[in-house]
């Protein structure tokens, strides 16, 4: 692969990838348990997510720190470059990934005690796999280094986008019923586009995979389907327009 | 400065320089426009916003490959690499204020014919100019490569998140008034979100020019004030609990 290989430089190039699953087995964790901690009102988990956001940030700080001291040393030649400049895409939106988490996490803790219908949690969790789904998917893509795995991950995030907005419908509708909890329906709105922004990273990721492949864009629109930001009263609600 | 000086290097780094003075420039035209359009209720402006990203995200592009090819092939001494990879954080963030701006833009178009409060919406305004001032403070910062301004627009920080404290508050009280315009006050919760967004990218850039004239970290832990992630139905309104 590359012109100037030695064994240290394979090394260095090796150790961006172990960072990058490193962030990637955090960022796995800490969406899953801001889930768990949301849907079984559990603070003290929630707690625990919030406490690992560290480590995640440590590490994508470590990546960057080594990506450019080997570009700066190693003068890479084009391919090895390529790796180079994906490890620190990836390892930015995998930071991005654990700072939505903390968020989620956050809102778990606010909204613990208070009650909430079953029905718009299931949506959550729901929504929440899914996203979790998104990740691990794309992580593997990276360390097989398989474009169709991405291009996969890449196509799906059309269903993450599709439960936000039918999520968010629903929690709007739920909170015109109960004014009384709007700031709890707050959190959850806040929550659930947290989710969708976490699928949307992974999306990234996968476009990123799939440039260092093929050393081409998979292209700049990717299938959009989170309306909300556009939704009108009318659109929203047709059963109460 | 650098060690390995020559005509056409330098103007390199002026080109990166001069790219993200155009990406600060359409950052504050978008956010501006965004904002009016979103008082004034005027979705062709907020089209216009919709169509300048485009060109902000473009230059992002620009600003990062020129960088990374500038580290590979120059291997710039530490103060050249430090204003190098300076340059890729200040247009990502820039990049990023941008599409916030737009995610306004098409709120303000989603809810331009439902009306809304007078009070709520000069809180927006309020918020809205606060953050642009920071936005414009911080870029003149950088192209005056002032630290103390840097730290100044930083500490205000804390202001924003203040007023986004206050217009949290303030658009769900009124929504548990008028649940049924809950989808209108879910899109300006969002919209005053993006805004207090902006006002933390502006800070993060004002972080990076600090490093940059410095070379050591303002600090991780910033001053932050905006607590809505966190906010209990009791702590929101005493007043109603």
């Amino acid at each position: 692969m590359s012109g100037n290989v030695d064994r240290s430089y394979e090394g260095e190039l090796k150790s961006l990838d172990t960072m990058i699953a490193q962030m990637g087995g955090l960022a796995e964790q800490a969406l899953g348990q801001a889930i768990d901690a949301l849907y079984h009102r559990d603070p003290d988990l929630a707690e625990v997510t919030l406490a690992n956001d560290r480590s995640i940030d440590t590490l994508e700080r470590l990546v960057d720190e080594l990506a450019i001291s080997i570009i700066a040393r190693r003068a890479p030649v084009a391919s090895d470059l390529r790796q180079i400049v994906t490890a620190i895409r990836i390892a930015l939106d995998l930071e991005r990934i654990g700072d939505l988490s903390k968020n989620i996490a956050k809102r778990a803790i606010a909204i613990a005690a208070e009650p909430r219908p079953k029905q718009v949690m299931t949506g959550f969790v729901h929504i929440g796999e899914a996203a979790l789904r998104q990740l691990k998917d794309v992580l593997d893509a990276y360390s097989q280094r398989d474009a169709d795995a991405a291009l996969a991950v890449w196509q799906r995030d059309q269903e993450i986008d599709a439960m936000y907005n039918s999520l968010y419908s629903e929690l709007l509708t739920t909170m015109m019923d109960e004014p009384q909890s709007a700031s709890v329906y707050a959190h959850l709105l806040f929550g659930a586009k947290n989710i969708e922004r976490i699928g949307d990273h992974a999306t990234n990721i996968a476009e990123t995979i799939y440039f260092l492949i093929h050393g081409k864009a998979l292209g700049d629109e990717r299938p959009k389907a989170d309306s909300t930001s556009s939704l009108t009263l009318g659109r929203l609600m047709p059963a109460k327009a």
